[in-house]
């Protein structure tokens, strides 16, 4: 037993005992270029978190090696991401000013919290929460962050300072201190811009018109940030541009991650705990569906459960070793898995490399401009953006436009935090009132068949006395007193009416408000000289009203069809096939 | 159209119109007996919501006759409830000190907001809301209130002061205080709780055997807190018992209700705006309960948007004349059915008889001790408590269980608003929890017929190249993962499998996020040489599907039937089926 559960636990035990030397090469060469990929990313998104540059590369380390040991896919790639930086820049900013050295150390916390409320949840098997976040707030959630993103960064671009962490601020600081525009700032910036805009949609067919191949073009336009990098690196230090007001990235200490200890004051922790959740749950379905995507394309399996595992102890590395919280980015996995990544050690050599770097190269990017790390965010996070989902939903069902709406209207306005909360509230209770009105058709007979079909949309046989009810939607507390209401209205006037059936193909699940709703019915109508029947009752919810009195008391029958309830309570069955039923 | 609608609002134009001597004396005579029910009710339900006596009076007049012209119940007598005067003594304890004037303001914003919600939920046609409070947590919330309830008076029962609105508070301020005891009070609250339970259960039987008509019967048996009252009242006026440390009730002035202005101010407003919520919401399901179990006895119809109108006119009636929160009673209601009340008049003579009462009785309650209240709310409110809603949640699902206990346990530890607010929560987690892991089925078909059925309990035929799939739930962003997670689970390394088909008899939704798995689900497959099939689509669902790409993208087909999806894809279709098919 205890090697196969210590396997469950740690996956590392099953690829590890079959590594070979193919598997070793291939690794290899997907961490040199994931290597060179991650860089510069992971110094643009520590700025965009507001913390300094080296958090970015330290919070890629540890972090992708303890993913290596727990996690459960082969080509994950664990570090900073878009959107968990703007969330950190949102929750540390309500605690700490940014630049200081609490700033750092709350970012810290908000790490620890978030593995700790990650492995919790993978220690509990509480994975299925993730599915409480339905498909239009996600992608409303990740485009309108996408949009604050960027947004978040021309002030960079333009060496203008901004402020705030929703739209309406933003955009007011800039307006507010258009004044203090640098042109030099604005030229490389925009120049950076628009040569990444050109790497991603143009450089690869021109590579491949040139006759190179489409690994290696796909390399160098993967390669492309770091030829802005230097190019505008070189350009400052040259032309002594620094000295112009261009802002640069300064010291960066040239050591291996530090380790740190996050600070556990309650005061501290209760007010990121709410933040480090919301963090935790939009990481793990980030990851989640980053990892399932590129699992199956290899026909290879994903563990939610044992990627909550994964992903805390992930975090939970970046909170003693001077980072901030991280999850499985999109890009930097999809280039992992291109590259030929096989296993999760590719991650380790990538953690490996980047050590080298944060030792190494940290003195070369003093003169780095932030308007160069600006850009790769902003052409990294417009592919976030997608408002077709605003179509598709509308085009498709009211219900998920009003949520998607809602989502991408709040977050741009009020925020991360209350953007997604609300998008997730307004699913759940659209969701409860669609189907708290079920509905429900009044049926007959098609005739010559034992179907039965809606009285208002087909010719069938019917009975005065005789009513039959299809309630298309599982019976629950939201929609119990629906169907009572529904009855009443349809049979306490109708002096014909001597029989109801409730036909229950649709009924998936009755809980005690719909027993109790079923209970009152049964009287109610008993009471006015009405038998309640049930027809097609399925067995998990047969199963269940035998528990109950219900049956014990139900004025009239079960049947098993509802045909035979039919031929039982009219004369309107052919004879044969009454002597056939 | 402006008749019409103007009935539609004021139902009053309705039965007024047809109203007669007979009805006339019917009301008549019940009016009489609610309103020698309702004083002593009124004087003690005002004493538990920590107000002076005649508030109680004062929410029972006005508001009864804005009821009655605009509620749709003939017999619900609207007025001050023991479950509402406790969650009205949780609410403004919060923002006042009981027994000062601001608490008795305060008590009136909260009526006045209670009413602006229920008018608001009514005109824009949100009563619906109601129906997310599943049964469990109201029969575990009203059970748990009445402990509270009880707990709260025994304090006057033996002299001793109670502070608090939890069980833990209450029980350990008695505890504290048991030095306070008098024992002239203990002997007047005890024998007038043994009194008012003997009524209850033993004079009836007893007046029946001495040959006293029922209906007779039942009046005596309702004034037996009249009794009570005056019996105690005379004991403490003659032998002067207040003198001895029994508190009475004291000064009540004679007048009508007053004009009075609810405190508006904004900290007062945000304070109690939720806990105007949850009363709005507890008290309009309590009274439409009441009202339909009545109105169905005589096959009358209640409509509850139009009862939520009647019940915010009757609480902003409340409002303005010295009143508090109130809502339909069952007591009062049930005596009111009972005594032969045949339309809203009846309502309209009780508030004339309780208007009397205001300015002609109250210097005859000067004597009337605390403790018989005490005892008339002891013995009402322990019929409300049933804990039998325990043993039958166990025994039926355990789902409603955990809701149940949940919401009994914060109720009677947390108080009112944790209690009722967590159990509604509690519900909808549960509910979203069930669904999220829908039962899914691989079926196969029963030989000799078109039946398809679960392979693992039945005998059926099946094609390893086919895989048939019954998900018993509709599809939504809670278990659209889930049964990705399934199909991939089973098919990705089932090398056999060339066909998938979904069964979508139980299907009654598919949302969008549910629409983007199965497009993932198709895009996977596909990938793999599988394609994905639907049979037995619904109407509303099909019609959904097609205004998206899903269906021009599906890498199979869409059968109507099961049958003909088998027969199609495999070989093992009877040929006369067949060609009957």
């Amino acid at each position: 037993m205890l090697p196969a559960s210590l396997a469950r636990y740690l996956p590392v035990l099953d690829w590890g005992r079959r590594y070979d030397r193919n598997a070793l090469t291939n690794d290899l060469i997907a961490a040199i270029i994931v290597t060179i990929m991650l860089v510069p990313q992971s110094l643009a998104y520590a700025l965009l978190a507001g913390l300094p540059p080296e958090a970015g590369i330290y919070a890629s380390i540890l972090p992708i090696i303890l993913y290596a040991i727990f996690g459960t896919s082969r080509a994950l790639a664990v570090g900073p991401v878009a959107v968990v930086s703007l969330m950190t820049a949102a929750a540390v900013g309500q605690v700490a000013e940014a630049g200081t050295m609490g700033y750092a150390a709350a970012a810290l916390t908000l790490a620890l919290l978030s593995g700790m409320i990650l492995l919790a949840m993978g220690l509990l098997r509480l994975g299925f929460i993730a599915n409480f976040l339905s498909h239009p707030v996600i992608a409303g959630f990740i485009t309108a962050s996408g949009i604050l993103i960027a947004t978040s960064q021309i002030g960079h671009i333009a060496g203008i300072k901004t402020e705030g962490h929703t739209l309406p601020e933003m955009l007011g600081s800039l307006w507010r201190n258009l004044g203090q525009i640098n042109f030099i700032t604005l030229v490389i910036g925009v120049s950076a811009t628009g040569f990444l805009f050109w790497v991603r949609k143009g450089l690869k067919p021109l590579l491949r018109a040139k006759g190179v191949g489409p690994r290696m073009a796909d390399v160098l336009t993967k390669a492309g940030p770091v030829a802005a990098v230097v190019a505008t690196t070189v350009a400052v230090w040259g032309l002594g541009l620094d000295q112009f007001g261009v802002k640069i990235v300064g010291d960066v200490p040239s050591n291996l991650p530090p380790l740190t200890m996050p600070d556990l004051s309650p005061d501290l922790v209760s007010a990121l705990f709410l933040p480090a959740l919301l963090i935790s749950v939009i990481g793990f379905v980030e990851s989640i569906s980053v990892a399932q995507t590129l699992a199956a394309k290899k026909r290879q399996r994903i563990v939610p459960d044992q990627e909550l595992i994964g992903l805390g102890a992930a975090n939970i590395g970046a909170a003693f070793t001077g980072g901030y919280p991280v999850t499985g980015g999109f890009a930097r996995s999809v280039v992992n898995f291109d590259a030929g990544a096989e296993t999760p050690a590719a991650g380790a050599f990538t953690a490996v490399g980047l050590a080298i770097a944060a030792v190494a190269l940290t003195p070369l990017v003093f003169f780095l401009p932030k308007a160069t790390l600006a850009a790769t965010i902003i052409v990294a996070v417009l592919s976030l953006v997608d408002l077709s989902i605003l179509r598709r939903a509308w085009g498709y069902a009211t219900a998920d436009f009003i949520a998607v709406a809602t989502t991408i209207g709040l977050t741009l306005i009020m925020g991360v935090e209350v953007g997604v909360s609300a998008g997730v509230l307004v699913s759940v209770l659209l969701h409860l009132y669609n189907t708290s009105r079920p509905h429900i058709a009044e049926v007959g007979l098609v005739e010559g068949t034992e179907h039965f079909r809606n009285i208002r949309r087909h010719a069938v046989l019917t009975d005065p006395s005789l009513v039959t009810v299809r309630v298309d939607e599982s019976l629950y507390y939201a929609n119990a007193r629906y169907l009572e209401d529904y009855l009443y209205d349809r049979v306490l006037r109708d002096k014909a009416a001597r029989n109801v059936v409730l036909m229950m193909t649709a009924v998936n699940e009755i809980d005690l408000s719909a027993l109790e709703s079923l209970e009152a019915i049964n009287t109610r109508l008993s009471e006015i000289g009405i038998d309640l029947h049930l027809s097609e009752v399925k067995g998990p919810v047969m199963d269940r009203l035998k528990r109950s009195h219900f049956l014990h008391d139900l004025s009239g029958r079960i049947y098993l069809s509802q045909f035979a309830a039919f031929c039982d309570l009219t004369s309107l069955c052919d004879r044969k096939l009454k002597a056939a039923e």
